[in-house]
């Protein structure tokens, strides 16, 4: 199981590679939550979304014949933008498995930083076994998109970075939350913040019909969502959370926070109107507990992390059409 | 005449309460290019625009006798939220003059900072005059939006902060655009760089029809442009450059660029797709210069200022409809 020294030797393994995203603020929507909301856009990391961090930390080790050989990723998406553009960085090959329903901009952008994509059919395929088969086919590694001892560490120098941000603006944080999908960035965080800001209470922010970690935080237990359900927010339609990622969060998080896609679409809106930054549907699910009141930020210093970017244009203007919600 | 050493004593009075914009670099535009795009998103910056600096430079300055007064400003909408915003912070009453038509964002974030708003109409009334009449009226000081000593050396911090970042990335800029309107800007930045990058070539960038910088940079004097020209760049909509910021800029700057507002609409959909910024009209201006060939990026370092985000959601929708032009 990583630990907080392994976050540590991410940073230091990642160094400058990753940007060091900045914390951002709106006095105005402040004035509205009646609190201090703090925003990690981690939509402005490389290749838009906080993956790239963990897939660096993970194929930055692998050595000279592994990385001969080349990687294999499934992912809907951001994973697969990580991993492509660190492969190409690192000078290794990188074949990514992809649902054909993934946004086109997240397909493009894969297949432009230089990766062979192959995809699959979300309904009747398991990428999974797609992604093993090609591993074992062609010799290459299979670079796991959360549930992996480095992926986390990577995916948790966010948290790192926060902890010292906010610091240096001289505020203290009364909770911090995280998009969760697979759970690889929540642990992370977590793994970093538990010792960096001890007390802080941490929760993942998750699309309603894809609350696995919500459920599982409150049995104790890993549980997996009922099935059929649908959301747009495409970076987190998993059924069940990581075996490594829900072990670090049973123990470090103080819960889950649900949100539905109406609450996402605003939080984008709200994103656009008072922060300037692009956010997509999965990035935004943690401004939209906070602004949606799922968390209840009154009197309190909140930190979201705003998790990717990758969003077509069209759908992003459909979530501007329906407003923020803010009064 | 503001100096270096002006914007020098401007980062030290603006100290933290503005923002340090990240610089921005994308991967995939990089390549396209066949050059190295840097880009300071000034959008990120406090009340979205680069427009706080020089606020906050020129009001935190007044005496105790002058903030208790207040402070009047006109402005199409960014200097309109910068001075609302630097008032609201130092505690000083603020008048904006602003035209009704107006992007309605601007005009609602500016109320949103607590000033009182004063609408004119753009085609029959002059809003120098309103607001000399309204300084006059109340004993309040009018805050220029751009010919003046200390916005020019605010807005110049934009310049010594990328002259830092650029440096400690290791790279070394060829060239550095930014929109300009008055051209507070550019000119403050022109200070900054001419020091800090000797050798780096200064542009400013403008829309179709109002590129009376370019003309005057040609013509080595003030010119305007031709009455009855329209833009969707509202930020720029100018027809003089200012006779302080020409001073400097016809000493210290290469010369203009000039693109159509179809390149500016282009250049904010890249910035959506590949930065993952919102970016205004009048913001995208220089990136628009880059992007649309009208500076040629070939095997040089060019940093552009992306200046503004304050745009409504509808505009950028259809700013976005239009695509990115990039094959």
């Amino acid at each position: 199981m990583p630990t907080y020294s392994d976050v540590c030797a991410a940073a230091r393994q990642i160094g400058d590679r990753a940007v060091l995203t900045p914390v951002l603020e709106s006095p105005l929507l402040n004035e509205k939550l009646g609190g201090r909301l703090l925003v990690k856009a981690e939509c402005l990391q490389r290749a838009g979304a906080f993956k790239f961090r963990g897939a660096y930390n993970r194929i930055s080790r692998l050595s000279a014949d592994e990385l001969k050989a080349g990687v294999v990723a499934f992912s809907s998406g951001n994973h697969a933008q990580g991993v492509a553009l660190a492969a190409q960085m690192l000078g290794t090959p990188a074949v990514i498995v992809m649902p054909k329903d993934a946004p086109a901009m997240k397909i493009d952008n894969t297949r432009a930083y230089g990766a062979e994509i192959v995809l699959y059919d979300r309904a009747s395929e398991n990428r999974e076994e797609i992604g093993k088969h090609l591993a074992v086919e062609r010799g290459a590694i299979l670079v796991p998109s959360y549930d992996d001892p480095h992926i986390i560490a990577g995916q948790g120098t966010v948290g790192l970075e926060l902890a010292a941000q906010v610091k240096d603006i001289g505020a203290q944080m009364d909770a911090v939350i995280a998009p969760c999908g697979g759970g690889g960035l929540i642990s992370g965080m977590a793994l970093a913040l538990s010792q960096d800001c001890p007390g802080v209470e941490i929760y993942a922010a998750e699309p309603q019909g894809f609350d696995d970690t919500a459920r599982s935080l409150a049995a104790g237990e890993r549980c997996s969502i009922e099935p059929g359900a649908q959301s747009f927010c495409d970076a987190l339609l998993l059924p069940t959370p990581g075996e490594l990622t829900f072990s670090i969060n049973r123990v470090l998080l103080k819960g889950g926070l649900v949100v539905s896609d109406l609450d996402a679409a605003r939080a984008m809106a709200a994103a656009f109107r008072y922060l300037k930054i692009v956010v997509e549907p999965g990035g935004a699910v943690a401004l939209a507990a906070v602004l949606s009141g799922a968390f209840d930020a009154r009197g309190k210093t909140v930190a979201v992390v705003c998790s990717g970017g990758n969003v077509d244009g069209d759908v992003f203007a459909q979530a501007l059409s329906n407003g923020d919600g803010l009064a």
